[in-house]
């Protein structure tokens, strides 16, 4: 990754990671024992969690990167993250809007009205200079007080993102292409998917807002009154000897709702989101096929006959196509999985089966 | 199996079993170390080779059927045969003339005359009476003279088989059935195929040969002399101290050539051979598309998704299947192929391609 300039207005900036989703659509590699953000899906030597962090570690110092967690893959996530001191172990699993929130309100406590954005752990983008020039832009538009998103141009009418629409032109300094939010919407199919990229005013939905934290906390207070209450119960307990008791016992009272629904939609509607055009390579590897696009190279042992795709086989062991094109194997030490290009989202069916047939030891 | 009431002429009938070949287009089941004759391909708890023993053993008792085989499985042979009296062990490969010649020539030693019949130890046939039936004519024909072959009524034009051309009906006793044989051809494109199941003089050629023992040898002495004296020095010698010192002598120069090219071929054109009618179902199981036509079972564990074929796990792995129709999947616990069943004998090349990297680990 070639080191950029960071923009100058990251001072303050905070980074969170929320690190959960098992990725079944890529089953058998991920797992809901080794999710998809631990796993290095593109033979890089980084994990994806270890890329988010090294994309963001490149623009602002570790002690700014906080990463939210499940208690079962906090151990991993200090292994891949050495240098992470803001680690928020979420007592059990409550969507984003609860994550991103426990971070922001801890945040927001020793630094009022910091600026925080959040990135998926699990995504891969590519073109560093691009994308710290969407952060710039972004923290830019956040601190005018707007919550903010970065929309990336689509490259193609993928069926397989929710879109951005955008409005009018926003007038923020040093957020030269900042445009109101007017809408998200849902997957669209191909056809709307075409006529959303013609049109120009659409971009793909990365997950990603850039928010200052007090105007989150405030949309919070007023939308999701008992979830922000709970949200900073916790944050007055952090770091006091109270911390683990008071997280415990608020916790799973708190409302699961993703920050999409909480926070992101909502707030769109009132005209306060902003999108700042992301022009980096992006991608949220959500099945095989994604993953062979985003440059996953077969085992090198793999032997085609007439044969074309993607063949990873994780336990070394020789594989052997033949007279197959866009097929995609993935072999493990204890399962194996054969899919045709074009149904890489079904594969969430075999995960589904194998649940149904109480084979919690391969999901 | 159905045990049948054999036929009245098989009291001096001997059989003899050629077990070579690995089956390269049944990898990675079949390797050099672990031919097809020694799998239970079928699931039926019995190799080909057992199969094939039982066919044979159903008509005639163990001491009158003979294997020849490499030393490489003569110990699994013993293994899986252990009724087994009559083994020859070949100290290298050279074809089916000299195996099947080699065991002709001790029989005549012993039973001047006798009629022998070679099956393939890697077939796979069903109809036990059907069987019986076509030993019991063959037996008759060859008894008169000719050499005998089994000719197996076709089911479909196939073109992944040699044929038997027949010419007119015999006159034997006990062999209603048995016509004389104009040629043998190789395998057909399909439009010749048709034509030929269409005729109703062709059969498939099983390799099945009947013949008296005089009868072969007598060919063998004109057609391939040199052939012959080799086998008939080691069949002076066999049982007594020299066994092993005159095989070994004589075996590496005896020409390698197959039984059909020595005999069946030459001997037809001059209208020595006969034919008689197979009426039982048979497959050579010559590569995984048969081995699904013979009646494979996928392992219980495989999940379809809108998918189907044939799935083997031999390390008892999950394997899952998503959107491809027609796939054959086979893991061993070593290696992994997966091959599009109307591409099944391209798996050959996947065998020349591991012997061409040096992995003769995997062959």
């Amino acid at each position: 990754m070639t080191r950029v300039t960071s923009p100058e207005n990251l001072d303050s900036f905070h980074a969170v990671i929320p690190a959960g989703g098992a990725g079944t659509r890529l089953w058998p590699l991920s797992r809901a024992s080794r999710p998809k953000f631990l796993l290095d899906l593109d033979g890089s030597g980084r994990s994806l969690l270890q890329q988010t962090w090294d994309r963001l570690n490149d623009l602002i110092p570790a002690e700014r990167i906080h990463v939210v967690t499940g208690t079962a893959h906090a151990d991993a996530i200090r292994e891949q993250l050495p240098d992470l001191t803001g680690l928020y172990v979420e007592p059990s699993p409550r969507d984003s809007m609860p994550a991103i929130g426990l971070a922001a309100a801890v945040i927001d406590a020793a630094h009022p009205g910091a600026v925080i954005g959040s990135f998926a752990a699990d995504h891969v983008i590519d073109d560093q200079v691009s994308f710290a020039e969407a952060i710039g832009q972004a923290v830019a538009t956040a601190t005018s007080g707007l919550v903010t998103t970065i929309g990336i141009t689509p490259t193609e009418p993928s069926t397989a993102f929710g879109y951005i629409r955008s409005g009018d032109q926003l007038d923020v300094a040093g957020a030269g292409s900042a445009r109101a939010v007017t809408s998200f919407v849902e997957k669209p199919d191909r056809a709307t998917a075409t006529a959303y990229v013609g049109s120009g005013d659409y971009s793909w939905n990365g997950g990603m807002f850039v928010t200052r934290t007090d105007v989150l906390l405030g949309h919070l207070e007023r939308l999701q009154p008992g979830l922000h209450e709970g949200l900073r119960r916790i944050a007055a307990a952090w770091g006091t000897p109270d911390q683990q008791q008071v997280l415990d016992a608020t916790w799973p009272g708190l409302t699961k709702i993703a920050i999409d629904h909480a926070i992101a939609e909502p707030v769109a509607l009132e005209g306060g989101m902003g999108v700042v055009p992301g022009e980096f390579t992006w991608d949220d590897v959500g099945d095989f096929a994604a993953l062979q696009d985003v440059g996953a190279a077969s085992s090198p042992e793999t032997i085609w006959v007439d044969a074309g795709g993607l063949a990873i086989s994780e336990d070394g062991t020789t594989i052997a196509v033949v007279g197959l094109s866009d097929v995609i194997v993935v072999r493990t030490g204890d399962a194996l999985l054969v899919v045709a290009r074009d149904h890489a989202q079904q594969v969430k069916d075999v995960v589904a089966e194998l649940k149904r047939r109480g084979r919690a030891d391969l999901v």
